[in-house]
Formats: structure tokens, sequence, C-alpha cells
């Protein structure tokens, strides 16, 4: 049985990328949730991920490492809360595994919703970044969520014509 | 099935407090996760706790409202992350509800493991504070952790007497 979230959507605290993509929901979770495959698409270039550690249950680690072109580390470490396979992902920066908080949330506090449900042939696929307050969520949609994310999925996708 | 608890405990950086009690689990079970139950043990007199509001889910509210002798009122906001009935309940101060990360984590950031497990007639009962580093397990210490949630335990085992 899945449980409905408890995230309410909220336009001033929380932003939003919802896109349908000619890939299938099972193609949408693998990308997720296998590091092969996720370090394939989850930076958008020239920045790349060059590791990735994911211990798939409430309270496990997800861990990346993304490289700049000049060959900056950074090293983020979350933790998932939910995990509902094909459905729905759950994960924040402001824990680590075994849902001890973060001493440093990556750039900012957040906690992402990833939602995943078949549209025709393909996925309609529903990515939402949770923040604290005003101010954050402006701080995020300055640093390029919406480009960020949505050029992410563009890669994601193109695995699929691999 | 009880999956295990992702959580390692650190003793750098996280808070214990183990007792055998003469209530059985699922009383201290109920006292936890009822809020008429709850409002009657949680803080350590001559605080009480004035309003409990729980949805006890992964990802719903837990809220207390303490108030000191003088009146003062402490409105606490945290999350459930693992709820399994009668053996073990996590909650976090650093999200609200839906996952959202909180602006003001109480007066601390810490996330809380109370484990409930068989004991002759009792129950042995194990709190574990979490922690991000050092400075706040430091600090939730000196703000009397070990005594306050004691003697709050205390609280709940008279409970039983009524």
């Amino acid at each position: 049985m899945t449980q409905p979230t408890t995230h309410q959507f909220d336009a001033n605290l929380d932003l939003l990328l919802e896109r349908v993509v000619d890939v299938p929901p099972d193609f949408v979770w693998a990308a997720w949730t296998r590091p092969d495959q996720l370090k394939q698409w989850f930076t958008p270039a020239p920045y790349t991920t060059v590791e990735c550690q994911i211990d798939l249950r409430p309270g496990g680690m997800f861990r990346t490492v993304m490289r700049s072109p000049e060959g900056q580390e950074f090293d983020n470490v979350g933790c998932y809360l939910e995990i509902v396979p094909n459905e729905r992902l759950v994960f924040t920066s402001v824990l680590g595994p075994g849902y001890r908080p973060s001493a440093q949330p990556w750039e900012l506090p957040f906690t992402a919703v990833i939602s995943i449900e078949p549209s025709g042939s393909g996925t309609k696929y529903t990515a939402v970044a949770i923040h604290p307050d005003e101010t954050t969520r402006a701080k995020h949609a300055e640093m390029g969520f919406h480009d960020g994310w949505s050029a992410a999925l563009d890669q994601l996708v193109e695995l699929a014509g691999r």
C-alpha cells in the first residue's frame, strides 16, 4: 500500500519542476537509485558526478561528489526518508546517515520529493524542493534550480537512447 | 517485519538514557504517541506540556508546547521519521511536517530514537539523542538531557499507578 505524501506544496517556500518525459517510470527509478546510472546524468555538464553512494532505505545515506570543470569537488551527504519503488523518493540535505542532523547541509537546507507516474508510454516527472523559508527558496532559485534539474533530466532521458 | 535502525551510536556525538522500568512496552508506547497521555508526563515539573499534536506517520507532525512556571511558552514542532509500534519511535527537530527543514530547530538540532523492548514484566527503555557535532552534544548535556529525560520517564511510570 502506498501511503500518500505528507508534504503540502507551498508556492512561497517550494520550487517545482514538472515535465513529461519519453522514458518509462522504472527507467527513471533506476536512474535515481543505481549509483552507476546516477553518475551518468545527475549533474549538468560540464560538471560531473564522480562518486555516488546509495543506501536505499529510510535513514540510509545518499552521497554524491560533484566535480567542476576546474577540478573542485563538492561532497554532498544526505539521507533518504521515503522510498516507494517506481513512485516516490524523498531525501533531505539536513540529515545524514542514521538521521543525524547535518553540520553543513550541502549548499542549502532542502528536502526533495521526486514523484514518478506513468504517462502514456512515458513518465510524468515531478521534482519538488522544500525549503525552510522564502530566503532559502530564493537562493535555490537563483542557483538555477529549474534549469539545472531540467538539464539533468535531459541527460537522464539521453541515457535511455544509448 | 521490523527493519533495523540505520543509526550507529557515536559516544562523541550522541547522548544516551537507558533504564528498565516497571511498566509494559505498550504502556510506554501509548504514553509517547497519545497526546492526552503525553501531556501528563513529557515535561519535568514544574514545567508542563500544555499542548500536543501527533500525526503518527513518517513525515507527520510532532508538536508540543511547554510552559514554564512563569508562564513562558516554548512551541516545538518536529517531524516523525520512523514508527514501529511498541518498539521504536524516531523524530527530529530539524524537520517539520512534510519533511520541511525547520527554520528554527527547537533549542538545538537533534534526532531522537526511542527504543522499547520487553524486560520481564517491564520495559527496557532506551532514548538516544543524535547531534551534528560535539558542541551541540555538549550543549544538550549541559541543558540537562540525562536528568530531564529521566525525570520525565519517572513521571511516565507514575502515570501507570493512577
